[in-house]
């Protein structure tokens, strides 16, 4: 079950709430009135929050780890950037090589400088004239890796949606578990601890560290599943 | 006195220690044998340190403002995708706007999220069907400022010159003071506290905090002025 919007067929807005309606639709189609527990990730996440705040009696509880009521105002910014180079690429017909620097960028949102600064602390070195310093390699890679799966309308739609997100804390009543990650640069420890005061229901926050930033929850599966052990246990 | 390449006219990788081997020819042709001080930031602090390890005898004293004997890993990888845009507008015949967009990339690495916090904290709007994020029209007029003054091989020339300093602080013997700025994400704290730790002689720091981070030596005034005052009072 994709996102509204992954597939680049739809070139408007999304907002998160229409992914939470989206979802709840499909939840009619099935037959499904009430679900045991929402979990999500990033992006994820923010849509969690969106239907506990919107369908809210079709849910139990909510784990929402390194996503956000809102989008904090420097990582927007970055998005935007990202959004230009895109256009930048779009217009000048050389779209995938720009949907690949965007990626990068986005890397870059995602991880930590002490993960650079362990993995990539060599020397810039001189090639054919120019300068190329040690993460080039690697973070082309990941452009390239994206931009072969990913169009560049799918990309910016749902960049735009991040930053489309606003939800109510006191609106999400359903029991909820913030995960925050100390090192995200992306989604701030402060913005969680926000959102954490602000529900309107039983809420918890976790904070793990991870040197992934963002990222942790792809990378710190152990730590994540005793999360979500400790946060579903009464579930299963 | 401009720094090698600034102009545009040298399309050829410039280390920092070209840039201080430069400034002692200038000396040279004043007939200047020996300065009291180098007071440099940023990149000029980048020079400084090399003037100081590859002419040391020619100076009595350094400060050094959020500039560093090494680039960081995470900011070598952030000025390298800068880079890359550049290239992107160049081979696509878009430069002016690519350049506006590379120092729009450059605009974040210098500032800080807490500084973005406090002026973009509006929510995003949607105009001709796209998002539009509330920093986007300062990111665009410092983008196109630059671009309209600066050019591309200037920029790139000057962006590499960063990523190829590499100084041996040991072989900084001068008396030193090191600025930093602790909110600084392009010149980490960590970065200048090893340089102190390692300098070849009487070495001192003093850390500013400030949410213009890496930008501070511009904006706070009074607080470099006493930081001056205090470090050159003696050639006063």
């Amino acid at each position: 079950l994709d996102w509204l919007g992954a597939d680049g067929s739809l070139d408007a807005p999304v907002d998160p709430a229409d992914q939470a309606d989206a979802l709840a639709a499909v939840l009619d189609r099935l037959g499904v009135a009430r679900i045991e527990a929402f979990v999500g990730a990033s992006y994820g996440a923010m849509v969690g929050l969106q239907f506990a705040a919107r369908h809210g009696g079709r849910l139990a509880k909510l784990v929402a780890i390194s996503g956000a009521h809102r989008p904090h105002p420097y990582a927007s910014a970055w998005r935007a950037l990202q959004r230009q180079v895109v256009a930048l690429g779009r217009t000048e017909g050389n779209v995938s090589h720009a949907l690949s620097l965007a990626r990068q960028w986005a890397m870059l949102s995602y991880r930590t400088p002490e993960e650079f600064a362990r993995r990539f602390d060599e020397p810039a070195e001189c090639v054919s004239g120019q300068v190329r310093t040690a993460a080039e390699d690697y973070l082309a890679h990941c452009g390239r890796r994206y931009a072969a799966r990913w169009c560049s309308t799918a990309f910016l739609r749902l960049s735009e949606s991040i930053d489309l997100q606003r939800v109510d804390p006191a609106a999400v009543t359903v029991p909820t578990t913030v995960v925050a990650v100390a090192e995200d640069r992306l989604v701030p420890l402060a913005d969680l601890q926000a959102l954490v005061e602000g529900l309107g229901g039983p809420a918890r926050l976790r904070v793990l560290r991870s040197e992934f930033g963002h990222d942790a929850f792809l990378k710190e599966d152990a730590a994540i599943a005793r999360l979500l052990r400790e946060s579903l246990g009464e579930v299963a």
